[in-house]
């Protein structure tokens, strides 16, 4: 089968289908969507992974133990826990340090004809969902994280840093809770996808610094991790979303003496993604800058480190 | 009066006798402890101060309108929020940011003969409370706040980085809640104040990391931060009670991945810190390095700034 294979290098080339272990499907993938987190791995920033990459995807279950799941369109969760350490027993399987993640870490990713995935990892996704929107299924689930942190409490006030796929993905989370919402990023085309949301979107070029009780950083630049600083009320909570390629330098005083809380938050629950999206409906697929076919995939990489590019898609023949 | 004045040098001179304005009580100062806010102070690391030093204190109330708190023994909080802008009015006073703060923010402190408080700021000492252990009640309280921070659940870990002042009293109020907790400092004299309590004290040059539940930042070192980062399990926390005097240079991206929280934590409550002592009657003493009269106050922040001293207390006549 066709697979975007990285091993230090970049390339498509001919993998051998993969046979579903013990509990495990096997998924015809149609779509994969290109990840920052894709982009980081083949700049080498996320050490030792080989194998093929992708994890943000759907497809149409074609073998499985399981009559009623041949033929279902899922997706399926990244992580893939041991399930027999301590922090799996405990509640923290996302953080089991043996587990591997679906074109991340010691596993195959999707964006190949076909992927295997234990059966534990699958979502159905419902029909009133549609393919478009299916793609963005895991990051949506990673940008809902977010809303734990915010107030029930409609005065408060939540400030987002960042304009890319994330960051809209968050802002669209957030406005459907609460609508004391201010966005900054640093392009108009890009903030204009919020034109149907009421919030106050600002370049960053104009933006006057105010505190805000809640401040979701997720540019990924120093700079903005400086900026979600220095713009938390006192006692405020600051999130962080992105990783970052860079060291940042500051003095944690700040946080001492304002009484900050700072919380990393990254993946999260599928059920709510596919919720949000039967409920809210979200324009996700303006979102999708462009889509590629599989073997054009290195030109799809390409694009999709362009600063302003949203989502790139790699497409399969039955997506529609 | 005699007091410890700081104006850019710090030195040992007259002042006149402060007057209690409306609502405010005059009192005797016994004994004021230096902390290490002041040796900040004086190394020129806090700007804009100009005053009497000095905000670990108790004395006897002299003047006040309320007959009934002439010659109380008492001993006031720091800040003198201006109760009227939004953060006062939203519960968060301690933030305020017109408050003055003794001996640290528009207001003079209590290394003199006399200092002026507001009445809402005193509190009552019980006679069981030993002068020594009056000192220390501020210190105490803001190292109690971390206790919020521990998890009820015996089975979670406490690692405490530093064992400085502030260190040793945070080790003192953790104990008395959870057992399962571990010290890392530098100075084995130090670690020594803690052998009556039932945790593991290591020295940095042996202490093999590992995980822990909740982590304690309280050296105040870049290299302490940077430890207590790489210590925190996924989904821990590590809650920061020292400020810096350098920046730190760290990638912020292991807080996302690990999903960290990460909490800064400044003073705390008074009364639970009278409560404390009367309950758990702590050997507070024995963190005393050394006593010295106000006159000699330069010989005792000279003292104080040494690394292996722990309080030093300038006191008047009546410290018993």
């Amino acid at each position: 089968m066709k697979a975007v294979y990285f091993d230090g290098e970049l390339r498509v080339c001919e993998r051998p289908k993969p046979l579903p272990g013990e509990g495990e499907v096997l998924v015809k993938v149609s779509a994969a969507g290109i990840c920052n987190t894709d982009l980081e791995i083949i700049g080498g920033y996320i050490p030792d992974f080989k194998g093929i990459l992708g994890h943000e995807f759907f497809g149409y279950i074609e073998e499985s133990d399981d009559t009623f799941l041949r033929g279902k369109r899922v997706t399926a969760e990244i992580n893939i826990p041991c399930l027999t350490c301590d922090m799996c027993m405990n509640g923290g399987k996302k953080h089991c340090k043996e587990r591997k993640a679906l074109g991340i870490r010691n596993r195959d990713g999707a964006m190949a004809e076909y992927i295997t995935v234990p059966i534990g990892n699958i979502h159905l996704i419902p029909e009133s969902v549609s393919d478009k929107q299916a793609v963005f299924i895991e990051p949506l689930a990673a940008a809902l994280e977010v809303t734990r942190f915010i107030p029930t409490d409609k005065e408060k006030s939540v400030l987002i840093i960042g304009d890319g796929k994330l960051a809209l993905l968050i802002t669209m989370a957030v406005s459907a809770i609460t609508e004391n919402v201010t966005v900054v990023g640093k392009y108009p085309d890009k903030l204009a996808f919020l034109n149907y949301l009421p919030l106050t979107a600002t370049l960053l070029k104009s933006f006057r610094k105010e505190f805000f009780d809640v401040v979701i950083e997720a540019s990924g630049s120093p700079s903005g991790f400086e900026l979600a600083l220095s713009c938390v009320k006192p006692g405020g909570i600051c999130v962080l979303k992105s990783t970052y390629k860079d060291n940042v330098s500051f003095n944690p005083s700040n946080i001492v003496r304002n009484e900050f809380k700072i919380v990393g938050s990254r993946c999260g629950d599928f059920k709510r993604a596919i919720d949000f999206i039967l409920l809210q409906n979200p324009p996700l697929e303006s979102l999708i800058s462009g889509e590629f076919a599989i073997k054009d995939a290195i030109e799809a990489f390409r694009y999709a480190s362009e600063a302003r590019v949203l989502k790139v898609v790699l497409s399969m023949k039955d997506f529609r």
